[in-house]
């Protein structure tokens, strides 16, 4: 950890770039009220930025020697109570980004250092203001664009995830004294005993990471939208498709102006869901071109996505063709944790609904007409009950990061090594030793172990000013 | 003005849009402490909004019934202490859109309305905070992206160009009083002596004006950047030259990262002052393309710049000849406001210098090779030298609004009246009808008379949230 500077000043900006009515530079560190000092001059006179009320907002100027750049708003911040723990000055000046290159520069030229990505909240865990997986909460927090998203973040980051994980910790920690406590009684034979205890203990233990383990599906796809594959043959209509169900939700969304939502082509957000529609550049094009395109790409589609809608011309002659086809690709996608819906199109061409085709191939099927926009909302409302991945309580604790579910998986692996040791009759001191791995393990989410690597690959994911 | 709604509580974002480490969202109005007061938990119990201290930051959760939304940084401002001198929160969020458009549904849900572009500036000049050209220059402030043009804003929000105008005004005043005066007297036949003064102080008046409306060219400039374009024949290195000084720039201004700077194509700045060059678009097309697009776009291009750099190939034969082409060329240009400098391209094609091409032209020139980049910072000093227009005292008023150049002239154009009225001894009372024309066009650039049009006008180029 050390190999991290945070005996320095730094600065960055804290909002977004663009012009702007306020913008937001930040200076953390054991110099940022003399650096503030010397470039801000309070609009009430003989007043030291250092006598200035924590947490309070002031009137002043920024200067640049004898010019002032800019009327700005600053606000002091005295450790420990700040984000980073630190000393620190917010400036809010007006949103141009040439002033808030200026004033940054003025930091600099007084002693700060431009701070890498994520480095508020890297001094912010350091100091103890939070752990490792709240820290990544921050980011997630600020990336997402669902309520789904937001509300797995927000839990993670008042901590919800990590006391379920410190709690896990704290059992493996009373396995690890009952382990000792044999140990020192390893004479009086009172072995058998204490390994069925063990034994116990560990079931419960595994049991609760298994759990876990099985939410990172659930979670990974709620917190970057639930992959979607739109397949069929050329023709069939899988762009009028998909343009209708872009164009259902933008008629649900109203937008408010000056906010700019996430603009991630071609994503649906359904109760606060996201469906990701995938390789939808391919659909773009025009349909004649697909059929090049060849078989691969849909294969790729269809291993990548968790819900495929399957469309198919309604109208055409050979249903029980179609059927045959359908019910072939079911067998060869064989994978229960796909969901698949038959969409049915082109029914404006029909003068009646061919509803016996349910019968045929015995699967969900939904009538439609993507050009005519009719009964889209029934593949929306279609979409959202195949989420039943979603958990009843919205609260629940879901794993949402991979460095997470790999160090349940290893922690997983550890306890299996204890349990085969238990079952082995190994000695306790070498148990110690796989029960000293999965303490390693679980403690590397919440940061009680760490090292530089891990926290470079964590906050270098982070904006800049976070 | 009462056109403008301004009783009910208006909100918007006040950052960029996009992600970052914090976003702010802001409330205006008699509601914003009570619309507060509903969706923000502070982090200390049974603490009101209401309660809280002005320009005290307050830690808490937006609240969307029970639902926890986000961790935020409240800051109530009580009226006239604020920005719009109106009660005023302000709300500093994670920086995610989907967090800061909820919170924004949440304040729409409780009574605010969104607000309109530069609706909170509107309510800062409504309610006598600013005049309305300070209020023009927040958004010139927020706009600018060079220092002569911050510096330029800057000066104006502190009131300095108000302060002139204001000071005319008063001289047009007394002036007025004098008129009267002879009114009253008019019978005492004291008028000759008074027609002598009145004239004074009309020249004093109108000379001031003069120069305000003339430093219109250079304001204008400065604000949007020095027009300039580059012209000559194909193949003579125009898109290489420009090429050339883009990087020539680019290598001296070190980038912040995460500052965005302006990316104003094809703009360099150089000691703050900005240099627009014209019509980039036909140069970065192939230089063969260029000669079909004809003359008619060259000479716009000419029209339009403040420097012409025209650029020749000087390891070509028949220098004599091209001097002749561009001694003719210097005459159709004519004008005196334009500068205009000689580019000789390709030395790197030379065993020597022909400097005594100098002698031909009688004109600036600069020998360069702009594919090997030499010389090329004797171009930028050319430029910034062509600039002599820049006054001497960089904080000189100057007019770079046309809407204040137009009212300035209008203003002359009525003192022209007054004059007239004068010479032709017409009586007083009709000279007040002139007068009063002049003091309304001085009135109109302080805000001092206005309409909803031209607030309208004003307020509607201003960001969002400003």
């Amino acid at each position: 950890m050390k190999a991290y500077q945070t005996d320095d000043t730094i600065c960055a900006p804290a909002t977004a770039p663009g012009h702007a009515a306020i913008a937001i530079v930040r200076l953390s560190g054991p110099e940022s009220f003399s650096i503030a000092g010397k470039i801000f001059l309070p609009r009430k006179k003989n007043l030291q930025v250092t006598a200035l009320t924590s947490h309070r907002m002031y009137l002043g100027q920024i200067m640049d020697g004898d010019e002032a750049v800019d009327e700005v708003l600053l606000t002091r911040f005295v450790a420990p109570n700040s984000y980073t723990a630190e000393n620190m000055v917010e400036i809010s000046s007006h949103g141009s980004p040439y002033i808030q290159q200026k004033i940054i520069q003025l930091m600099l030229d007084n002693g700060a250092r431009f701070a890498n990505p994520g480095e508020f909240t890297l001094r912010a865990f350091l100091n103890g203001r939070m752990d490792l997986s709240q820290a990544e909460a921050v980011a997630d927090l600020i990336a997402s664009n669902s309520e789904a998203s937001r509300l797995i973040a927000f839990n993670q980051l008042r901590g919800h995830f990590s006391g379920r994980i410190k709690d896990l910790r704290q059992k493996l920690l009373e396995f690890a004294s009952l382990i000792e406590l044999e140990l020192d009684f390893s004479e009086e034979d009172v072995e058998f005993a204490d390994r069925m205890q063990l034994g116990d203990l560990l079931n419960v233990i595994d049991d609760e990471v298994k759990v876990l383990r099985e939410s990172f599906a659930t979670g990974n796809a709620l917190k970057h939208g639930i992959p979607v594959a739109i397949i069929g043959k050329p023709n069939v209509g899988k762009s009028t498709l998909l343009n209708a169900l872009l164009n259902e939700e933008r008629a649900i969304v109203s937008e408010i102006p000056g906010t700019t939502r996430d603009t991630i082509e071609d994503t649906i957000t359904i109760n606060g869901i996201a469906f990701r529609f995938i390789d939808t550049a391919g659909l773009r094009e025009s349909e004649d071109h697909i059929e090049s395109v060849g078989i691969e790409r849909t294969h790729e589609k269809i291993r990548q996505a968790a819900i495929i809608l399957y469309l198919f011309d309604v109208s055409s002659t050979g249903l029980e063709e179609i059927a045959q086809t359908i019910l072939e690709f079911k067998e060869k996608v064989g994978d229960e944790d796909k969901h698949l819906i038959l969409i049915a199109n082109k029914i404006d061409l029909l003068e009646e609904i061919p509803h016996h085709f349910r019968n045929l191939v015995d699967l969900e099927t939904i009538f439609v007409s993507a050009k005519r926009k009719e009964n889209i909302s029934m593949i929306t409302e279609s979409l959202l009950k195949a989420v039943d991945a979603a958990p009843e309580d919205k609260h629940a604790i879901l794993v949402t990061s991979s460095r997470h579910y790999e160090a349940l998986s290893q922690t997983s692996e550890a306890i299996a090594a204890v349990r085969n040791g238990i079952a082995g009759e190994i000695p306790g001191d070498l148990l110690a030793i796989d029960l000293r791995g999965a303490l390693h393990h679980l403690g590397s989410i919440t940061g009680e172990v760490t090292s530089d690597e891990i926290l470079g690959e964590i906050f270098g994911r982070f904006c800049i000013g976070k």
